[in-house]
């Protein structure tokens, strides 16, 4: 009986997703109550309930505990969405991600100095300034926001599925690399940061690429340095 | 009862990942059996199958009938684990999906050139004839062979981080685009199928690297056009 059930519950998981496409709902939108779900799709109430929890476990839905089911902020992005972890050798799994920033964060840095608004530019500047003042305190906070300040300037940037890969690709760089800074790259961090700022918000487009491309081939120099260090003492 | 198991089932879920990890278990091995598994994670049968179907729902495991629980050759890659069937502007998506394509693959070919070994160029001739064999007979097999002639680029280029996301960049764009073929692009793509395949197998990484950036470029300027046309007839 249960497991006759299961086929339903991915059907009716397809018709939810079907339904949220359909009515446009945004991140943070509610869905209607179980009763009505149910009676709009024909299905019992605990086919619903079932439906319900896999698209909680795939991020595309939330429960708020008395409050009611809402579309989810990640957007159906999973954890460790591309099965990074099941990649054994993370030195060269972190290498040939910075490869990928290398070939697509220049151009996201030109684009993003195209399109900069006066908003954006406040926003940036927030941002950095937040990341430095992390540095000062000696606190873990830069590593969210700088994950923030790429994913900004993606935003800006205009490609929307961007806007869904490269902060996937910075969060899994962070993950691996739990301990992955130091006083040294900080400093460098900092400067890049302000370079990237001004470029940026000069609507300089060939020097915001040119300060993008600096930035990583110089964090990723220093990831190497780090890692040589490592196992040298 | 049923609710208060749900977190087991999660925990556990995390429990197995950690097994096939820790255990180097590589798609297509196969897991102990239920039994062995809840007397060595110390919990219930039923939660152990509950874990198991979270798992296979993240294409983690797979259950093959009356054989037992294997590795998922998805390697936990969801289908459209970027969330991006929830970006309604398709048009843009895809023109920015081919902006990715456009940033990553030429390298990707000017390393696949590098790495080249023979029998490597023995199954890319392999997979060019059997996309141009269905472009003769009209069928559909090319889609999905054109992926796997793109994979197996990236697998030869080394970067561990593109092989898993360059196939989901890919089928995502034919996913969207169900109809996107057309006889005059079909053209187009033989004579650029067979123009990287030789750059490639010459051990030219240069020549390579032009050959795939004019095959997307002529590919996404195809697709442009192919809309206008829709959109006016």
């Amino acid at each position: 009986m249960k497991k006759a059930n299961q086929p339903l519950a991915d059907r009716t998981a397809d018709l939810l997703v079907d339904y949220i496409v359909k009515f446009q709902l945004e991140p943070g939108d509610r869905l209607p109550n179980e009763y009505e779900l149910a009676t709009s799709l024909e299905v019992g109430r605990s086919t619903i309930r079932e439906a319900v929890r896999r698209l909680v476990a795939r991020n595309i839905l939330e429960v708020r505990q008395g409050s009611g089911t809402y579309v989810s902020s990640r957007r159906g992005v999973a954890d460790d969405p591309l099965g990074f972890s099941f990649i054994k050798d993370t030195y060269q799994l972190t290498q040939d991600l910075f490869e990928i920033r290398l070939l697509l964060e220049p151009r996201v840095a030109a684009k993003a100095a195209q399109n900069a608004t006066d908003e954006d530019c406040q926003r940036l500047l927030d941002l950095v300034e937040r990341i430095e003042e992390s540095y000062d305190l000696g606190t873990e906070d830069h590593v969210q926001l700088d994950v923030e300040l790429h994913s900004l300037l993606t935003k800006m940037s205009g490609n929307l599925a961007l806007d869904s890969l490269l902060p996937v690709i910075h969060q899994s760089i962070s993950l691996i690399n739990h301990n992955f800074s130091n006083q040294f790259m900080q400093e460098d961090s900092r400067a890049a940061h302000r370079a990237i700022l001004e470029a940026v918000c000069d609507r300089d487009a060939v020097r915001a690429y040119d300060a993008m491309l600096r930035h990583i081939l110089s964090v990723s120099s220093d990831f190497e340095k780090n890692q040589h260090g490592d196992s040298e003492t």
